[in-house]
Formats: structure tokens, C-alpha cells, sequence
């Protein structure tokens, strides 16, 4: 039987949703408030799901230790206390939206966990307004 | 890839749970204090989930504010500080319980949110008993 | 040194605030969804804080599940699942705002609780307005 | 269509994560501070989801009232103040990580449900680290 | 008897602590990460407490949708999605520590509201930090 | 104007409420399950209030940062992941009682702390018990 495990972790982050393609009417109009070229931020809620069995020997699917140490030095050291659209290579040319950072994250994690795993992000940008990846 | 996301938003509304088919000693016996017929209330708390793909030009699946603004005209002017026995038609022969109201929320959101996307509700009644529709 | 405890305990009741001796049209313009004359409803959270010397012997100021049972007799199984304009006489001819409701639970509590002890209510209407008695 | 339920419960326990099978040394490098011989605790989360058709004449996947019931008999009567390792037969020789508390709730309350009703466990052990079963 | 009542509101916002009296390098010693150049941000959760007599035709101290908008008009529209060191003229020339944004959010606040009622202010900066005006 | 600054940390332990001077009967009859000689245990909260003026050059009455790191070296260390009884000196023949555990936490802090600073301690022992020290 396969098991999930949770962590939840969070980081707080400057970001401008603005499409450089639009003009700046389209910009406003679309993005509202989040457009503003002097940026907001955001505590985001992290919480980063792993799927598979559970080893007989530990009684974990993975170490909780390991999981949140590797979410930090991966995504809380890139994204903590920064601006995503100016300090973060990943958004230069792809706009910060809730999901899109959620995707970035999904990706970063992918390549640092175990392939035998399934992963699942959630990112709460605000306590009301959340994603999932995959869906 | 498909993702979801997730707009909460709350009303408050009273309600009695009440099977007109039954004797009263057995619409209490089932219902127990919920079958009070000066009715009790809750602050609902509701969770509206939308899957589906990222546009590539806004970084969206849905925009939250257009989400928010269809959650308020179609559930929350319609639930919020009213009585659902006796103000909401939905519920003028269906029992109010949180299955049957999250239902309701469920078929209204489907009708104005676009034929793409997918969608399940979440229904607090308490922090601690909640529905998901569908399963 | 004195020091304080709490207990969290919650009601679910439905409610009308109305003033009799107005119209009905100053009634809707002072309380608006709040006048319905069907009723709303509330998934009330009651901290009680009771303030008093720690026993040497027991180490607490007074036992959480006393506290809590003497909670559940007086102001819980009074409230609870209840209309309070209805239902409780206490709101017969005193309007069931948050402000009344928790003047009345900390004026029943005090008369419970062993008078050396002070006591505050804290009362969540919602989680986004709630009151405390006394100041 | 098939909703699903939520109840949340909780229960407070003391725990130590060892493989006696190992050495000292290793369960120190594996477990760290949860290894600690003189135990330490938690405030356990527990969340019941029970997936089912709505019954038309109630209204209710289940009754909540019924499915706490279960809950309390066979799950906090068992596990509330206790030690896992030393009170609890269950875990006399299975590790009592988080994930294998819930396969064995998860275990428990499927004997006890109707065999229609799908069950998925979620638990919390702190905030932060929680489980799913099955994934 | 006095009583307080609470409303709970929330905005969003980009800043940077930063003296410009001094050098960079002591305030990377002394702000760390939050001297960010390039800014970071944070979902500040405000409850506003007023405190004063019941007014015994509404049972109200304050009507808390008066209250609501008194902080929408004059502190979120503000502050709400703004860059607080460019966008906010209080911050011109005063750091936007939680401290601060807390003590100009209260001088705003007295301001706009009777001066018979006392009032405090909790800024939420993060779930773990925060802080009250006056002590 | 004197402010207050928070920071919330946590930490989970074991625990046993025993009175030795009292005969095992008594001690059941007052603690009930919380005598239980194998522990039982919880997940602490610990808010920890800080009252003073605000510095002018730095906007802060205490840096947060210092802060956390006093609590995790005086107080964390020393009770997270233990058996409040058998691991920490300080309950050698003091009744762990969330308000004796509160008291010993205010006294640490207190000797840590800056003079001129005024010292609270809220410890939650669940989400629905708790203490504040002093009242």
C-alpha cells in the first residue's frame, strides 16, 4: 500500500504579475492591484506531499529531516526574503503567478527526490488563495 | 500539465436538519439537536477547487478575482445570513445537511465556470466535519 | 504571581439582531443581513481566561476539565444547537449581539467560579470579529 | 455521485521511534532526538474521510455523530494519554512513526465501517509533518 | 463595564529595512536578509481592538462594518499591494519594521475613530512574529 | 509608548502529573489520565511577548532574530523532543504542569533578557488549553 507524508515549510518573497508581451493598460487590466511596477509580497505556505511505500526497517516513507533539509537548501534558499521577478533566475522570463511558482518548485523537487516517489506541491499565497501541482 | 486551484471564501446561515416524511420522534431521533425547529446556525467555511491548464500569457488557470466574484453573486448573496429552509428555494424540499448544500454549490458553480474546467467543493460546517464534492 | 489559564469551547446557535422599539426600517439600516427576520447563524469559539494563584500541591490554578464541565453545564448545553433569540431566555428581551452574549456567559461563569478567581470571556463570532469582557 | 466526509478527532501521546533490531548508534543516526529512550509526545491530528453515496431519506453519507463514536471507541479509548510503545499492543513490535499509526488507524476503522465506504486516514503529528493512508 | 471588540483585517506588501545613516555593510549585520535592495514582502494580518461602554439600543460598542471600512479606507487602500518604502509617504523616512507600520497604522486609526474608545493594534508580520500597539 | 513584540516557537515532550507525596489513588482521582506512570504527550506552543520601546535607529524593540535564538538555546534545548519528568532538572520535584512549565520558561527568559524589557509567556499545551505567565 502506497502512503503520503507531508512537510510544510514557508518563505516570504516580493513578486509583480506583468506580462512584458501586453502594454501596460492590458497589464493593469488584467493583473489589477498585482501589477504595480514597485511589487507586493507574500508569505507563502509551502507544503510538499510524497507518495510511495513505507520502508519496513524505519517505519518512514522518507525522513521528514531529510525532506524539509532538502526543500531548504532547493527552494527556501532561492526564494526566501527575495524578489522572484529581479533575485530569481526562474522567473526572469516567466511571470510569478501562484501557479507558476508552484511548477518551478515541483520541478526543482522532482530532480532531488527519489524517482520511485510521486510528488505533489501546494502553495498558499495567501491564506485564501492556493494551488496545486500537479493537479 | 493540469493543475488546481483554490478560493476559500465564507457565509453564515442558520438551518435545521428535518425529514417532513418522518414522525417527529424520529426526525429527532436522527437529527437530534440539529432537528430543532427554531433552527441553529454555522459559519461555513467553503473551498472552491478549479483544474485544469496554465495560459501560457497570464500564468493563470483562472483568474482568483473573476473566481471570487462568481463564488460571491451565485453562492454567498444567495447562503450568506439567511435562513436555508426558509430564505433559499434550493432547499425548500431538500434537507439542508453540509452533503446536500455542498452539493448545490457544486451544480451552481459548474453551470457558470467554463465546460474545461473541473471542480470540486469543500465544505467546512465546523472546523471539525467537512465535505468534499464529489469524492 | 498570579498567572492565568485558558479553555477553548464552541457553540453553533442561530440569531436575529433586532431592536424592537424601532422601526423595521431603522432595524435594516443599523443591523442590515444581520435583521433577518429568519434568522442567521454563528459556529461561535469561547475562551474562557481565569486568573488565579498556582496550588502548590496540584500545580495548576484550577483543573482545565472542571473548568470545562462547568462550561458545558452553563453556558454550552444553554447555547448550543439553540436559537438564542428563541430558545434562551436570556436574550427574551436583550439583543443577542456578540457583545450581550458575551456579557451574559461571563456574568453566568462568575457566579459558578470560586469568587478569589477573575475571569474574562473571549467570544469568536467569526474568525474576523469576536469580543472580550470585560476590557 | 460519490461525496466524501470529514471528521476530525485528536489525541495526546507519548512516543519513541527505535529498530531494536539495530544498534544504538544507528538508531541515534537515524531517529536523532526521537530516539530518546524516556520518550517525548504529541497533540495527534486525526482526520476521518469516509467516501459513500448521500442516502436520499437522510441526507448523510454517514451520521457524524455515529462515525465520532467509532472514532472515540476504537481509536482515542486506545491511543489518548497513552504511551504508544509501552500501552498500546499495536505497537509492541511495529515503530510508532507516524505513518505506521495511521495504517493501523486506518486499519481499525476499516473493520469497523460498512464495507461500502471507502476510508482514507489523514494525521498530523505536529503541524508541519502529517500523513496520508492510503497515499 | 467596558468590553473590546475585534476585527480582524489583512493586506499584502513589499519592503526593506534599511537606516540610511548607516553603512551596508552594518545594515546587512543588523537586518540580514530583510535588507534585501531588491525588496521582499509579507501577508500582514491587522486586528484592530476597540474598547469602550455597550450602547444599550444596539448592543454594539461599534458596529464592526463601520469599523471594517473605516481600516479598508484608510489603512488597506494604503498599504494593500503597495511597496511600503516607495509607494507609503509614512515610510519615506521611517524603517517599515513591524513596529512601525504597527505604530502609524494606530496614529492613523485614532484619528478616524471616537475618541471616547481606546484602541490597540496586532500587526502579524508572519505567524510567528508580531507585535502590539500599545503594550 | 512602550510596545510588545511575539515569537512564536514550539517544541513536544513527554510528560506524567504526579503528586509523590499523595497516594496513587489520590493522584488518579486529580490527574486522571494525565497520571498515567508510562506519559503521556503534546505538542507545545510558546508565545513569548516582549514588552518595550522601540529603538529609533533600528525600529526594533528586540530583533526577532535574537530572540528566536535566546528561546531555542535556553529553552528549546533544553525541553523539546524530552521527558519533562526524567530529562530536565527543573521538574526533578516540580509537577510539569502547563503552568508550572510556563513559570520555570518565565524565569529563564527573564535572567536572558535585557532588564528594561517586560516578559510574558503564553504555553499552549493543546489547541484548547492553555496559560500565560504572568497574568
Amino acid at each position: 500500500m502506497k502512503i503520503s507524508v507531508f512537510r510544510k515549510e514557508h518563505f516570504n518573497a516580493a513578486h509583480r504579475l506583468h506580462n512584458p508581451a501586453w502594454s501596460d493598460e492590458m497589464n493593469t487590466n488584467v493583473f489589477g492591484k498585482c501589477n504595480n511596477p514597485n511589487f507586493h509580497g507574500h508569505n507563502y505556505n509551502l507544503i510538499v506531499k510524497v507518495t510511495g511505500e513505507v520502508h519496513p526497517e524505519t517505519g518512514y516513507v522518507m525522513d521528514m529531516k531529510v525532506l524539509s533539509d532538502i526543500i531548504k537548501e532547493n527552494v527556501l534558499d532561492r526564494f526566501d526574503h527575495k524578489n522572484l521577478n529581479l533575485d530569481v533566475p526562474d522567473f526572469q522570463s516567466l511571470n510569478p503567478t501562484a501557479e507558476n511558482i508552484a511548477i518551478v518548485i515541483w520541478q526543482i523537487l522532482k530532480e532531488k527526490l527519489d524517482k520511485n516517489l510521486e510528488i505533489k506541491v501546494t502553495l498558499y499565497e495567501t491564506e485564501r488563495n492556493f494551488v496545486e501541482v500537479p493537479a
